[in-house]
């Protein structure tokens, strides 16, 4: 039996799931591992607030936690970038391992903290700040050690993939779909970290810059929000035989890295596809062992716990660590333009001939259409307003058209949606979704 | 840097794909980890064969493999029970760590050989020996660590897999399916180790015994073959939303745990159902993190290198190995009887009133039916033997009773079908499918 002391900084969500979890599976741990894990101190800002541990344990001095003999590891579960980085370099300066949970630290600092570690041959556990209890970092790390990762998808966020799913599958607005992400728990206040991918791309960049031990930060990945997508781009998705997904994805590229946060549609056969609501998933491509799909929980107070937990373990079970070896980190340059097809949408007004238009536009710029539906709001032309008449004065209806187009650079066809959003017949915004095609073998639906 | 000289243990499939990986790999793996990892020595049979290493790393004598100090890690690749036994206990005794791919060997010498190892400071990396390179093993023993596993479903043999999913999608017949899969280099000449599940349940103890930290051998798990599955069960189960699957299975059940390997019913939403042909997948369930998904190819000669080159990188990379600890073992004893709703197929001679007879014998010993349809195989009564004529004499045709049960103990059913198959209206012996509830929210469609 070892002792293990565990010095908690912050006491939130995660904090308390540890306490909650450890609490629990305590004697559990102990039998399969030899480990007495306990809770021996506690920095948190107020000390006279009710907490899920004993008072005794409370300290308000961040030292008393990462500068004490009597902690062997110090877990950080406070979030965000400072006093968490200061807190944590002090504490692998002492020569304590670190568990943390901080995705946004991690993502931020980049290899700083690491080469930190190893300089002190100390450790730093962060299976947590990724996709909570999935062990993702330890199959990229150890389970795939011997393969080059040629590409990693994945449904990083679960409060996105709850309101893309609850939109396309119950017909709600995206509002009603985040006011009901919000009373299930599933996001914040301000639920535009989780939206507009912020949240996905730091949780790819942790997870690229083990695939292919490249130095990755956060400005290289291309991210596009989901408020660009509408009810009826899914509606009419979903028509074509492809759901909405909001899809994080690395891959090589020519000998380069293409990093992207997207909202893509996927063919039902993908992989991804069968996702829902705040279930996470990855789907990871290593040149040995071909597709691997993991997927869970990847948000919540105990799967996140589970994480942390399972660092520590491995953390206090593990000897002396062995000569400490980090990648070179050159890796290889990151993408430029990718061709994909495309789906594109124009609202219009009914004019005659804008069908023709768009095709021209799109031929003119070398873009080749694969599908095209217009479909036009019954009735809209008794609401029709000067924009909706036609040069010869005739009034006209308003609706959209849908058009697919063969492979072709994002860059080529945002040139080509830029001359047509200057014709005189597009009533809105044009929305343009990249397809993801399945490259290869589908693990679950060929 | 540092070297790493492997000694290998047999140079077949496995062991040629290792050396196929290491020679594609090298350099990308001395960039990642910082071993430089060759094979030094390699045991076979017949020196003179062609090989795919250089002939002077031939060897027919196997102390020169495990006995030699120029060796760090010993893989056996060989397969079988003896002498790959006694040669990795050599190894442990020698504090040779050794990665080895043989689940008929671990399964059937049970703890001892890990004794031996913690007793010598030396390790045992066994990831390849389930489900090649999905990264079960670290999972289980790592990533999931803090959580008390409380169910584990899996499919755990693509062969199996595959002839299910071509007799259900493609209408063949158990024998074609299985020469597709012969062809296709997915099976051995003799496939029963795939068909009956003898190598799925040596895949579940493998695994269970991590999960559930209990001595458990292959005479605890009910195995079932999938010969008892007929063509038309598959369709008949279809058209009823099922897919039949070979599901290996652990869980706690009131105190003990239940080992199976048996064809059951799947719905359509539980997360092994969409698992096609080779592939693996295995489902497990911690208390804290919830159902985690994992699959992949679970089987080939570079997917299975991929996991002992992991575990390769993995032994070598750590230090010395911290104080071992070996899990109590006392476990939970095993599970008896367990109840589900059934699938009955009876093979009838359509006399009048056989329904009625059937549903009477259910019904004394207390089992409830939830659906039943009667086909009559068309024109049958034409071929009609004396069986297929009722006691007036009148001719009548041939056809199947399917029935759908609610849950009972499949020991009590065991009893009726024992008495239906007494009644004179059967006309073949009788099929019996236990059809697995989904007991909890699902990953992929709740």
């Amino acid at each position: 039996m070892k002792k293990v002391n565990l010095g908690l900084l912050g006491c939130g969500v995660v904090g308390g799931g540890l306490v909650e979890l450890l609490r629990r599976n305590h004697s559990h741990v102990l039998d399969q591992s030899g480990l007495d894990i306990a809770v021996r101190r506690v920095l948190v800002r107020d000390l006279d607030k009710q907490r899920c541990v004993d008072r005794s344990l409370l300290t308000d001095r961040a030292e008393a936690v990462f500068g004490s003999d009597d902690i062997d590891i110090v877990v950080e579960v406070m979030g965000g970038v400072e006093p968490a980085r200061t807190y944590i370099s002090r504490a692998l300066e002492l020569r304590k391992s670190v568990v943390t949970a901080n995705k946004a630290l991690l993502a931020h600092t980049g290899g700083d903290l690491f080469r930190l570690a190893a300089a002190n041959r100390s450790r730093i556990g962060f299976e947590a700040s990724v996709c909570a209890g999935i062990p993702l970092i330890r199959a990229l790390q150890h389970g795939l050690a011997g393969n080059r990762i040629e590409s990693l998808y994945g449904i990083l966020n679960g409060t996105t993939n709850f309101v893309l799913t609850r939109v396309a599958e119950d017909g709600q607005s995206f509002e009603e779909a985040i006011e009901q992400a919000r009373a299930r728990g599933l996001c914040e206040a301000d639920p535009s970290l989780d939206l507009d991918g912020t949240d996905a791309a730091q949780k790819l960049v942790l997870l690229s810059r083990i695939a292919f031990g490249a130095e990755i930060s956060l400005s290289d990945v291309c991210v596009e929000s989901i408020r660009a997508v509408e009810l009826q781009d899914i509606l009419r998705a979903a028509e074509l035989g492809y759901v909405v997904r909001h899809v994080a994805m690395a891959r090589r590229r020519n000998g380069t890295i293409d990093l992207r946060v997207q909202p893509v549609l996927l063919p039902l056969t993908h992989p991804l596809a069968p996702i829902r609501d705040e279930y996470n998933a990855v789907m990871l491509k290593g040149d040995a062992v071909g597709e691997l799909v993991f997927e869970g929980k990847g948000a919540g107070a105990l799967p996140t716990a589970s994480a942390v937990l399972s660092d520590i373990i491995e953390i206090a079970s593990s000897g002396e660590p062995g000569i400490p070896h980090l990648p070179s980190g050159k890796g290889s340059p990151l993408a430029g333009d990718i061709e994909s097809p495309h789906y594109l949408r124009f609202p219009i007004v009914d004019a005659p001939g804008v069908i023709g238009l768009i095709a021209t536009a799109l031929g003119n710029h070398g873009i080749s259409i694969s599908h095209t539906t217009a479909k036009l709001v019954e009735g809209s032309s008794s609401r029709s307003s000067e924009k909706s008449k036609d040069k010869s004065g005739r009034a006209s209806g308003q609706g959209n058209v849908t058009i697919l187009v063969h492979r072709c650079s994002s860059r080529a066809l945002r040139g080509a949606v830029e001359e047509i959003s200057r014709l005189p017949v597009l009533n809105g915004k044009p929305v343009m979704l990249r397809i993801e095609e399945k490259e290869s073998a589908n693990p679950a639906a060929q």
